[in-house]
């Protein structure tokens, strides 16, 4: 086995290739979103969005804000490591749109 | 549960997201590749790599050229949807540059 290839690279797209990594970061350069809002948003039970979160609140990528309101308040947005991803998330829409067909994705319905 | 966010975007998601694609379209994007080569590469094992050219070939992604000399010569390349990822694995790779740190990488090897 040859030493890692990159492994800063292959530590990035273990992260990124988490199950709804990709969608939950696509749903959050949107802007700050509350659970509920993300639980609508996306295709996954609450309990894996908040494994999710948790996840990415550990590798510094989202960060979770606190209204002291009442009720209180919970807001998910993306910290600065975060949007840095957003040129990634862009590229991957880009190849979808033009390599993606219709019929790949009606099948999936 | 809201209906897909962007399907073509989860779909391509789903694809690049397969474990070490994003390593096996890092290492052809440097060019054509014998299985050997690609092998002694990367840090999985030959069943598993042979599984995810398959994927890759069925999905338009990878194509494989038979080159009639003996003994038969077999090459794996990028296609021209395959090439059009490099944007993607080139913004991973500048993230991962700029935010994934030493000791992240130190502590997996």
């Amino acid at each position: 086995m040859e030493q890692q290839l990159c492994p800063r690279f292959e530590k990035a797209m273990e992260l990124i290739s988490k199950r709804w990594v990709g969608l939950i970061l696509f749903d959050l350069l949107e802007g700050p979103k509350r659970f509920s809002e993300m639980e609508s948003d996306l295709p996954i039970s609450g309990r894996l969005l908040s494994d999710r979160l948790k996840l990415l609140e550990k590798e510094g990528i989202v960060q979770r804000q606190i209204y002291s309101e009442f009720p209180v308040r919970v807001e998910y947005s993306l910290s600065e490591k975060g949007r840095a991803l957003e040129p990634v998330i862009k590229e991957i829409q880009n190849w979808a749109d033009a390599y993606i067909t219709r019929e790949e994705v009606e099948v999936k319905e």
